[in-house]
């Protein structure tokens, strides 16, 4: 499947036009979200490794005009301007990791404006649903409070490449593991996962699956208990790990039930065995809000392992993202109509101590004891900086989010800071915004 | 990526062990959703030709077990057991497009035991992900009451991988086009699109926009007349499309504001001005329940486009759904474990007219008037069929949509029809339910 045509038809219909009419003067789009969802204190920026992939290599050939053509049942010779058709422009984006707010852009993109437009639909994909994960997990790294987290998504998550993505997203705020084997050998995450109760029904007892497991796989060995009866499960495992003098850096799982019930009863069990570092996984249909509580009622439980809820980013599982322009040809522009209105003119992020935002214009100076969160990631459609790594965007998302408030941070109900306009952006949003109203009145619009 | 490797760590580890203790006796794994999420009175049966690309082309090669080995941080030897495995099972499966309900196996795969185990997390993840998007797209077609509907979801869909597919799903059940270029070639689906806000804003004024657009794109257009004002918006498209000589074919997209108001307004609009054949797409937000609004309030919209809340099956995102091994060597099992308890043995439903179901047992008479849901769709790891086609599922669900109860059809509150078991089934879950008792209770648990 190509790239390029992984996109809406009406992209195409307006590159078309532009180069038609010959509008090839810069345009910038602001991709941003206009609003957090509820349940979400902040948002954290994912998407633009797999975006700048994207751009470093969109090229419209042969078969992209034939496919174009195609889809709107139009000849190949109607498709043939877009040909050859690369992205050369730049791009000035959050980097991945760090925490955004309502209406601050993760990336700006300024190109001739029928490449910046060609590109739109495919960076919103990608956008969209990184940082919609992004976000899901990190508020799951708040709630463990410390505990180790790994990822368990990819049977649940919105098709395969979506589960790829989603075990990147997970180490990127901070799991320590994940079940899937592409992501962890592509992405260099330790891989984690022992047995599914299919295994455990596949033998004759509980107790001969638990003992051929651990001639197959000689050291540390997690033993799933609760097939049968969890009480039982655990008791057995204790008694084979004892047996082979098996301890440290094995554990047991709990994957139903009251796993903070279950997980006293079962340390209790381990502790009297003599198995005091033998640990105790718990997983289920856990989210931040079933960690918190667990975490909150003080269950012996030593990690985590999330999976649906947060592969799908199942309370939040989309964003209120746009790709919007904001200047054409050095024309400041805007959308007037309904809630969905816009600010004029390339911008940029002031962050201030605790994470104080300020919106303004690209060109402004920045306010003093800020930091600009927006930086030239791509030029003349060149990556200005070599990839980046999931350890430098691990260190960026610590960072902001130990500087974030309490309020923002908490697991029930979090209050998302709210970045306030720069005066600059405000008075040109006022003028725009006068300009149109007045030439739409006058029946003619810039 | 390679298709293989994209699994649970756990598959490879159970596969492994079953290797090294000889368990490759067939076994046969059951995939089923265990209970319908809340707002759905039916599930669409979808995944299965995915699934099926998926176990033909599964093998285990050189590149796979280095991966595996690398996952497992073990010498490449000891995972060369694996090395040259290929899927050459039997699978029985729900055809795409009927209707399911809770309980029903939507696939069943008989295979040697590390065969069967290894293809669970992928094909989990195809069936879970696509029969939530196509159950909350085939609501729409209900809400929508004979309109047409169009599919806008690439741009919020979890990665443009998940694009494609709700693209095809939304066709499956009636959709009648997509914006996604990619996928209306790939899948003969009608392609549409035409401008998008930032369309108008790059031109000196709206009028200019719509007769550029005009100009490049000859014959039926379809403008957006939302950018700035939207009744302005409509006289001005009016006009244009007046002067050009425009009328049959061509519509005006509203994409924000009150929907149904807009309608109402911009089709008297249109009337007035002699265009009683250009027809209202509206699109903006809207899932099944703010189609089912429109159509009850009578807002004059001809096309309904959804995206976001689609695209994600935004209120039910994934699927309770589980791969649960039933019968190992001839031997039921089942799991007893909490809610979570599963019925042994290999299944079949039974399909009775008004959608009256029984799941049984997969080598029982088909009781007097009903149906098999099930059929063999691959043997020997070979399909028995030729590729199924999206005209084919679509027949299938619109006929089982037409016997469907009328309150598992209604939008609010849906009751789905419960399946009942056979006898011969229940009779089964409570011999081997007892016989695992009394043998846990015994310590040893066949």
């Amino acid at each position: 499947m190509s790239q390029v045509t992984t996109t809406d038809l009406y992209e195409v219909t307006m590159a078309l036009s532009y180069l038609r009419e010959d509008m090839r003067a810069p345009a910038t789009f602001s991709l941003f979200v206009r609003d957090l969802p509820p349940g979400r204190g902040f948002l954290v920026a994912a998407g633009l490794e797999a975006g700048l992939d994207y751009l470093s290599r969109f090229r419209v050939g042969r078969s992209e005009v034939q496919e174009f053509a195609e889809a709107m049942r139009r000849p190949v010779e109607d498709l043939e301007p877009l040909r050859g058709m690369s992205f050369d422009g730049q791009v000035r984006a959050v980097p991945e990791g760090r925490l955004v707010f309502a209406g601050e852009p993760l990336l700006e993109v300024t190109a001739p404006l029928p490449q910046a437009q060609l590109v739109e639909t495919y960076l919103l994909s990608l956008f969209c649903h990184q940082t919609a994960v992004a976000s899901k997990a990190a508020r799951c790294v708040l709630a463990a409070a410390g505990r180790p987290l790994v990822d368990f998504s990819l049977r649940r998550t919105h098709g395969p490449e979506a589960g790829l993505q989603a075990a990147r997203l997970c180490a990127l705020v901070g799991f320590t593991g994940t079940s899937n084997v592409a992501a962890a050998t592509r992405y260099g995450i330790p891989a984690v996962g022992t047995m599914a109760h299919s295994y455990i029904e596949a033998f004759a007892s509980e107790e001969d699956a638990f003992r051929a497991f651990a001639r197959t796989h000689p050291g540390p060995v997690t033993f799933l208990v609760d097939t049968y009866d969890t009480e039982r499960g655990v008791a057995t495992a204790a008694r084979v790990l004892a047996d082979l003098g098996l301890g440290r850096g094995c554990g047991i799982r709990l994957d139903s039930g009251d796993l903070g019930a279950l997980a006293r009863r079962a340390r209790t069990a381990l502790d009297e065995a003599g198995l005091r570092d033998v640990q105790i996984v718990a997983s289920g249909g856990l989210d931040e809000y079933g960690v918190a509580s667990l975490v909150r009622e003080g269950a012996p439980i030593d990690t985590f392992a999330v999976g649906t809820k947060v592969g799908v980013a199942a309370d939040a599982p989309f964003l209120d993202a746009a790709y919007k322009l904001v200047e054409y040809d050095g024309r400041p522009v805007m959308k007037l109509s309904s809630a969905k209105a816009t600010a004029p003119g390339p911008k940029q992020v002031f962050r201030g101590p605790g994470i104080r935002d300020v919106v303004g214009l690209a060109n402004e100076e920045p306010p003093e004891g800020t930091e600009t969160l927006l930086r030239t990631v791509m030029r003349g459609g060149l990556r200005t900086e070599p990839p980046d790594t999931l350890t430098a965007a691990r260190a960026r998302f610590e960072a902001d989010l130990a500087a974030l408030p309490d309020e923002a941070r908490r697991i029930d109900d979090p209050v998302a800071p709210a970045p306030t306009m720069s005066t600059r952006l405000t008075v040109l949003t006022t003028v725009v915004r006068h300009r149109i109203e007045a030439r739409t009145a006058a029946g003619q619009e810039t």
